[in-house]
């Protein structure tokens, strides 16, 4: 259930694709929560094999970022894996992944890296290297794995396109699941980073999700102008709040938008108690 | 035989797989000659099928560098590969592999990028971004046709290493098989750039050979400083040869080296006739 090493994953895989079973990846951090969960039920439901990976991937953390603190779960997270009917929980060290130290930096690891124009927004544009990262990692678990699905939140919903872009790009052998967020009854989404959060916190979080819905509120009524759209989300905002950015994009190629339809995607980052968080809509749901 | 689409490739490619048969791939610029066909040869041999790619990619040529005039020889390429026993000869146009004209850039494109101190050096220095393209293809290529060994001449030493390189940090699953320089029996080594040269620059090209014959010998005398090595060289330059590079690294991780052993390959670029010609030899062979 548990492996640790490359060679393991690959053994298991090569004897599934010869039986002729479909492969499902859901990879992860770890800290695995309700809204990974719902990724990996849906893998499971489609999927022959479902493999899951548990990897906290340092080359996709900035300087400053929180790697070390990152929580970690793994005998949690593989409790919770096997009662979900996932075949093989992934969890290998960064050494398996990227051989010592200085193999991390770009001057001796090949990297996958994803458009400018993708990254040069949003969270990318103070997560500077943070998608190359994630494109490098994400790459080399498909080609570990060799998934036929993968499952990706919606959550992370700018790194999720970027995905699919590199998919498309490269012509990567894998389709894309996109699951929406699972959120608290109270409507703050789901991420691992909520642990970081005190009981006051969590209320002042609930801000992201407020400004989202609000804003939703608006454009089903008519509103469509986006700096009429971004003004009604400041009363909201309080001493508590560090709003990063709010913007409103192109849901599949990340262009921004002016007059917002259907197919806007609107993206809020804020810090709440030195906590980052992020959370998104789409408008025409 | 001859398919331009991705789609096909991969249909037929999918069949190959489900019958249990090996696939080769021999990755080509076209214009093939007798040192393409010794790729081929050897991978009709050690692979059930074999897919030869012939595709003049775009993203590899720098500016000022010959894209346009690069010889395209599609008819006579199919018809070796035909007799040679090739399964398919892939030619996609650049907006198959790449969509239209802005997609190339890395703005809007998902780039594998070798690591720079691969890069940075060698042929990489003056050719900036040659490698990167090249990696990017290749990848998107492995991802086509999924080939379980890839072929790829010794010619193209720093490409072949970095390429190696790049299968192993991204776990790529292919195996890469080197095949040795294939010469003229005048010693002068097979490239689709000596279209370009007159029969007298032919004459002159043969310097780069010389040389590198010529330190090999002296080495197998005893010769192990790199600086008496390289000093034999300069007696065979004349003004026909604009000398771009003499190096000696390491053959598997580009270590520049200052005392010659079996592992180092010497690598030369000149221009003779305004074409740009490399070569290269390793010392323990």
């Amino acid at each position: 259930m548990l492996k640790h090493t490359i060679a393991e994953v690959r053994e298991l895989v090569k004897q599934w694709k010869k039986e002729g079973l479909t492969v499902g990846l859901v990879p992860t951090m770890g800290a695995l929560h309700a809204g990974h969960l719902s990724l990996i039920k849906k893998a499971v439901e489609k999927c022959d094999r479902v493999v899951v990976s548990v990897f906290v991937n340092p080359i996709q953390f900035c300087p400053g970022e929180d790697l070390d603190k990152y929580p970690r779960t793994l005998e949690a997270d593989t409790k919770l894996c096997e009662d979900a009917g996932v075949s093989i929980v992934f969890a290998p060290s960064p050494s398996e992944m990227y051989g010592e130290g200085q193999m991390r930096t770009n001057d001796f690891l090949t990297y996958v890296i994803p458009p400018f124009f993708y990254v040069n927004k949003l969270c990318g544009k103070s997560r500077v290297g943070h998608f190359d990262g994630v494109c490098t990692v994400v790459n080399k678990l498909f080609n570990i794995v060799q998934p036929d699905y993968a499952f990706f939140g919606e959550k992370d919903a700018q790194q999720l396109i970027i995905i699919k872009k590199m998919v498309k790009d490269l012509n990567i052998p894998v389709e894309i699941i996109p699951c929406p967020i699972v959120r608290e009854e109270s409507g703050l989404a789901l991420s691992s980073r909520n642990k970081y959060l005190s009981e006051n916190d969590k209320k002042e979080a609930l801000v992201l999700s407020k400004i989202l819905n609000n804003i939703k509120l608006c454009y089903k009524k008519g509103i469509t102008d986006i700096e009429s759209l971004k003004e009604t989300a400041y009363t909201f905002l309080n001493e508590h709040h560090d709003l990063e950015y709010l913007e409103f994009m192109n849901q599949t190629n990340l262009d921004e938008v002016k007059i917002a339809d259907d197919n806007t995607r609107v993206f809020i980052a804020c810090r709440v108690g030195g906590v980052r968080l992020i959370d998104n809509i789409l408008l025409g749901e």
